[in-house]
């Protein structure tokens, strides 16, 4: 960071000095005293996703990380309300939600985000968004009877009942992740994979108590 | 927040405690030591909003508060890339940067935004997304004749020469905030403005020191 300004507002002719020494990332990871990243939740519907987000998130917040959870609650009906669940707004909500992540990564937060993005390019897009070892993919790995048994918001109920097409697992395919940065065994306790992942974060020097 | 989760994930039937106790603004804001709000500036073209968010940002950092800045820069290329500049992809860019600020106002940030948002209903829509208390307008009052001659992009000259239709001020209207919470005089000092800002934001407690 460079001293404070002392000039006027630019003058007129050529005076164009401009947004010169922001804060940068750097600068506010220093403040955080951890690193800006993502981890990056990927299942199938009553994998864990948000269960997991949820308890890394209370994990991490007596530890002084500052942390931001982003799900289809706090973005389905506000950044991306816009969007139905047709192949391209599924693929734009995530785009978004990519972006979204970017900035606040940049922010030097750690975010958490729980959506399905069942489909190998579009993670793979996100991950292309954020800085080098930034993006943390967690494959969320439950069996898919086991995600119909717990069944948490009764959508595969209705998906088996014709009322919702294209749901992944029953007529949508889901990509497993190839190399995802962590595997999680979804059918665990949550303490033992919240437990996983805060080491993965250390490991990784993402925090460092 | 609740203590940690020592259950297995949701077991089938009927067995959805889901998503309780999640960490809260409040919780963040505790962290943070200070409120999450956003400081909107509007002005014209060249009115010296980036400057100052800049600055803004750069009198914040060392007092210990988590910022971030939003500007053209870093949403155009990203989040936005995929809108124009007709009315209605300008607005849908304002919603969104709204959108985001909420978001990252719930994660407990002070967020700097610098669009010239020309629209009285646009900057109202982005302060009905948000908490009471936590939209901080700041208009960047500079007459017309000085931001064209400041004219630190070469907009003014491509827009009188007829190469940027719809531009705010020649021929497209800006609307000035009629209340805003704080309106700057876009010709004083740069760190004299910062100052005001500064006072703003502790006398409404959003920063402590």
């Amino acid at each position: 960071m460079a001293s404070r300004h002392t000039q006027p507002l630019p003058a007129p002719a050529g005076n164009i000095v401009w947004h010169q020494h922001p804060v940068t990332r750097e600068d506010r990871e220093r403040l955080h005293r951890h690193q800006g990243a993502v981890v990056w939740f990927t299942g199938l519907s009553g994998s864990g996703k948000s269960t997991l987000a949820g308890d890394l998130e209370k994990a991490l917040h007596p530890l002084g990380v500052s942390t931001y959870l982003l799900d289809g609650d706090n973005v389905r009906h506000g950044l991306c309300k816009d969007l139905g669940f047709t192949d391209r707004d599924r693929r734009e909500n995530i785009r978004r939600v990519g972006e979204v992540a970017r900035l606040m990564v940049d922010a030097g937060l750690v975010v958490l985000t729980a959506f399905i993005s069942p489909h190998r390019a579009e993670r793979q897009m996100v991950r292309d968004m954020l800085p080098e070892g930034r993006f943390i993919e967690a494959f969320v790995d439950t069996p898919l009877e086991i995600c119909e048994a717990r069944d948490p918001k009764g959508l595969y109920k209705k998906a088996r009942a014709g009322d919702l097409p294209h749901f992944t697992g029953i007529d949508s395919v889901y990509e497993a992740p190839e190399q995802p940065e962590i595997h999680l065994d979804g059918q665990q306790l949550v303490t033992h994979l919240t437990g996983q992942l805060l080491d993965l974060l250390r490991g990784r020097v993402i925090i460092n108590s």
